[in-house]
């Protein structure tokens, strides 16, 4: 399974470099800072279960690079920004300097601006299986919705407002479903759209599945804030307490957190195990689970 | 012509909120911060660019609605991001405070990144032509290269890394019809590519018209940001000046910017009567071309 992981990383980094190869001005700071940002490091979790997704419908490698390499895409230009002086201020991302400590932060920002973009450019573009062009649209619809302000940029919002006053349990999953849990389900989602009609058979447990999952590794990353360490995270342990942010440790306890995340990796796992055709993905649901332990970032 | 340029701004305002009030979370920041930007004022010229090549083609409105809202949320999405601190830092924009201002620089940076995925979804899933799926990949394609870091985006990096330093007119040009053209030339291959096969047809005519229109309204923007005032200009007049930005009127002298802006608009004149079709273009052209007497944004 480790070795899935890998192969799939770097088949994904290879298509990103490749996406980037194709611009013009190759030796501008832009450029390079793309590369940069796209080519750090990082797990891929989402590529990863839009190839895991895809392949238990007996999609191949090749015909799903493109959604693969355009969720990264939108995962990379979200933590640009999400890492700038006026958000999170963070200078230190997967081990390295952040993009605007590496760069500057007008580059920084034009940086995630451009990285958004070229996930619409390799939807558009990127091969795909022949039923291409209504599936090139929907994938665009959902990677839209999981991504602006229905989704992912809805939540950084409702984060940032939610800083520096408690709240609730309900509250802190409206947050994560849109701030993490939206690009994990649409990273699903696109697997399974990459599988033509099969796939979408099964997208609405698809998508139960995935909201689970996506919500049982935000608690492990918030766990993981506060058990790790700086070197294992590629970030500052302790960032979540000292901009006051509400986790699942400090709502639940330790302890309470750790149990909630077992309870949703469980909770997938029995979803998939009701739908014979997904049946093989209980095994990987698992074995993601198993591996997380390192921050989804 | 100014009637029917009002009646556009007017429909693709419509529109623009049409759009915004599909999102959940009405009541917060961020979506309230994405109303003010988008529906702040601001000419339309995009838009109407996309209104005006569709309809020469013959189509209606309603099939040219979809690409006009999403190239003016890209254009929007730019302001905000270039008026932020770390580009340009503008506190006022079409006679308002900008986003940052009025808002706070997170919000801004957010609304930014979420009008650009807006563009996406509209053009996945607002009303087309029956034609629609090859025509919303093709509007996808265009629309993400004319944005990203084959466009826009780098005539951005390109002029923020000419500031401070004399650039001669060949690197003006170029950083010109990346910034600024790019999108310019996209509303005009928009509104032809909603006409289906006739305006494909007649895509490569149109692409060298709206080049020479685009870098047209630059020299006129350059020109204006001297002689005009802060009222009508909606921001701080001989903002270029301070920003030691180069001009065409600092390179070619005010004459010599007012001659070229002629000369441009009378290429794209001449361009259009070239062509028999699209003849009647070149009263839109010309039309366009007196009302330029403010500026682009």
């Amino acid at each position: 399974m480790i070795e899935a992981l890998k192969s799939y990383q770097t088949r994904n980094n290879e298509q990103l470099d490749a996406w980037l190869d194709r611009y013009p001005f190759q030796q501008q700071r832009l450029i390079e800072a793309m590369r940069y940002a796209l080519l750090l490091g990082g797990k891929r979790a989402r590529p990863f279960l839009v190839y895991a997704t895809g392949s238990i419908f007996g999609c191949t490698e090749e015909e799903l690079d493109t959604p693969a390499a355009a969720i990264e895409c939108i995962h990379a230009y979200s933590l640009i920004h999400d890492d700038l002086p006026a958000m999170d201020d963070d200078e230190l991302r997967r081990g390295k300097p952040t993009c605007h400590i590496e760069f500057d932060e007008a580059t920084a920002i034009l940086t995630g601006d451009a990285l958004q973009t070229l996930a619409f450019t390799i939807l558009s573009e990127g091969p795909l299986a022949s039923f291409a062009e209504s599936q090139r649209i929907n994938m665009v619809k959902e990677l839209a919705n999981a991504s602006g302000a229905a989704g992912m940029c809805i939540g950084q919002a409702l984060d940032l407002e939610a800083e520096n006053r408690s709240v609730g349990l309900e509250e802190l999953e409206q947050i994560h479903r849109h701030k993490t849990g939206a690009l994990i389900k649409c990273a699903v989602q696109l697997g399974a759209l990459a599988a033509g009609e099969k796939g979408r058979e099964y997208l609405p447990q698809l998508e139960n599945y995935a909201e689970a999952i996506g919500l049982a590794f935000q608690v492990q990353d918030d766990i993981l804030d506060i058990v790790s360490d700086t070197e294992t995270l590629g970030k500052p342990q302790g960032s979540d307490v000292e901009l006051n942010k509400s986790t699942y440790p400090a709502l639940l306890g330790l302890e309470g957190a750790q149990q909630k995340a077992t309870q949703l990796f469980e909770e997938a796992l029995v979803l998939c195990k009701r739908y014979p055709t997904i049946r093989n993905y209980s095994k990987t649901s698992h074995d993601m689970s198993s591996s997380a332990t390192t921050r989804l970032y």
